[in-house]
């Protein structure tokens, strides 16, 4: 499959049906702290998406348009992306399996559990788990489904730009997205072809595409901080990377305050909970980091709201 | 300023400017529990609304259509209506002086103070801040501002219903709303006008309007119960209960376990966390309390937020 605005559109097509057409709203929002000056922001609201974050697009794209063996699929992920692979498996009646490493949250494991799916848990890092998921689609034969470098993946992701475009219907003039291996961000640049400043938040301990837009290609990074769960890819992908050249105005980069001052933020002002990866694009802007033009259109991905609400209060509420 | 289709139209169009346009979400639902047959749901999010609630387009429609005397407006009210009048006096300039019970959370209190109204903690129980509510009143020449017993907030109330009407572009067959002193589903039923069936659903620790409806007029009730920080009215509004008599097609009763299943659901399926309140229309369909007819289309209003994160996960998840 290659990565268009095309297969995007007829992505979209395949997938509507299973994925659910995530709401906008209008917001007002300060940029600079304590001033009473407001901007518009049409914020998209992916955090309600089956699963709990846009993984689940790339999932359907993957799976739907595939003939998957009998062993079914396997992934290797504690997080958003195994919590949509198991979920689109078990909405499409395939076997999955699941390698998550022994760090992994039980809330994470018991969700990836509730869609039916089976979870190994082994190994004591992500690595770990990876490698075990290798060994398995080495001898089981089983589909690997990749969390961000495969076109099918991209595409998929790439359908929620398509979907914002038939929802702001005023038009927008910049699009600022979260960045961890750059699926989302690399099926939106593909979708708008540069039609809008499309704008990559990254935290400063995840700054992959930051990073490897500097250096000309994807480097390796050692990913830390407050957003690694969901953001922590260890370098952008290479399939998205020209794309990003061609299409991706710049990178915000947001520090680990900002994005707490986001998720609280967004919960104080329209009580909406998001993981740190969630918030980390609306912190671009909240922090002031990114200072948009006069009239400037915004427009924000809230990506995922996989977190524990106590957890969460505890991190983002005094 | 009587209550009519009109008077909510001109209403809708004034307080425009001032209130969110809270987004619809499509969302399949089954109901019943265990089952795996789902029936869709549009789901109304107005917890998104300014102050985590619609009492926010009530006040509005108060403030924005009287002259208000110097001293301000001032309410009695530890909760969502307390927020709401705090938070567009803030937003119009207006003084506001609300009057609290000891009993109110401090979070609460805090949320009051944050939009810069004057806080009165003072009294045992909300009967007890209401008279001094009241004294105020009398003293002052401060405005009241009712928060459900009075036609501008019954028909600010009633903006909700006309705002859904511009969203759900296929139809709806039926509406569902939570019930606490009757202004929302007032407003609703004076836009309606019996155009759909319009569904009030209470807690059976405060079945105002159940009761009424038995009785024939509003009756007193003790309310209690997870739902009653919210909903807790000491009887319906006897300004709305002739439009209830005439246009509300029945109330469902539910009881608090059903409450909790509906908040844990609505977390776990949609990462949305309400207050009790703000769940309860939701619970008596995924109850199976409501049971509707085949290819019924039904609306929700998922109409608070105002909870504590921590709270929410200690009382409704496991």
């Amino acid at each position: 499959m290659n990565i268009s605005k095309q297969t995007i559109a007829e992505t979209f097509e395949r997938i509507t049906p299973f994925v659910r057409r995530t709401p906008i709203i209008d917001v007002e929002v300060p940029l600079v702290k304590g001033s009473s000056v407001e901007v518009p922001v049409v914020l998209k609201l992916e955090f309600m998406q089956h699963s709990g974050s846009f993984k689940a697009r790339g999932a359907f794209a993957n799976l739907l348009g595939s003939k998957v063996p009998d062993a079914g699929v396997a992934a290797a992920s504690g997080g958003n992306h195994g919590a949509a692979v198991a979920y689109v498996a078990g909405v499409l009646g395939i076997p999955a399996k699941i390698f998550v490493p022994e760090i992994s949250s039980p809330a994470k494991i018991a969700k990836i559990k509730s869609f039916g799916a089976d979870v190994v848990v082994d190994g004591e890092n992500y690595s770990a788990a990876l490698a075990n998921c290798e060994a398995y689609l080495a001898m089981s034969g089983a589909m690997s489904l990749h969390a961000y470098n495969s076109p099918a993946t991209i595409t998929g992701q790439g359908t929620l730009a398509a979907e914002l475009s038939t929802q702001v219907f005023d038009g927008v003039d910049s699009v600022f997205m979260a960045v961890g291996g750059g699926g989302l961000i690399g099926g939106a640049a593909a979708w708008y072809q540069g039609d809008v400043k499309l704008i990559g938040v990254e935290s400063e301990g995840c700054a992959t595409l930051h990073d490897a837009l500097k250096a000309g290609e994807p480097v390796a990074i050692k990913p830390q901080g407050l957003a690694a769960d969901s953001l922590g890819a260890s370098s952008i992908g290479d399939i998205m990377f020209p794309l990003a050249q061609e299409h991706i105005s710049g990178v915000t980069l947001v520090n680990d305050d900002d994005i707490r001052a986001a998720q609280k933020w967004l919960w104080e002002h329209l009580r909406i909970i998001t993981e740190p990866g969630g918030a980390t694009a609306f912190a671009a802007l909240l922090s002031g980091k990114y200072q948009p033009g006069e009239d400037e259109r915004l427009a924000v991905v809230v990506c995922g709201g996989n977190t524990d609400p106590a957890v969460f209060a505890q991190g983002c509420l005094d």
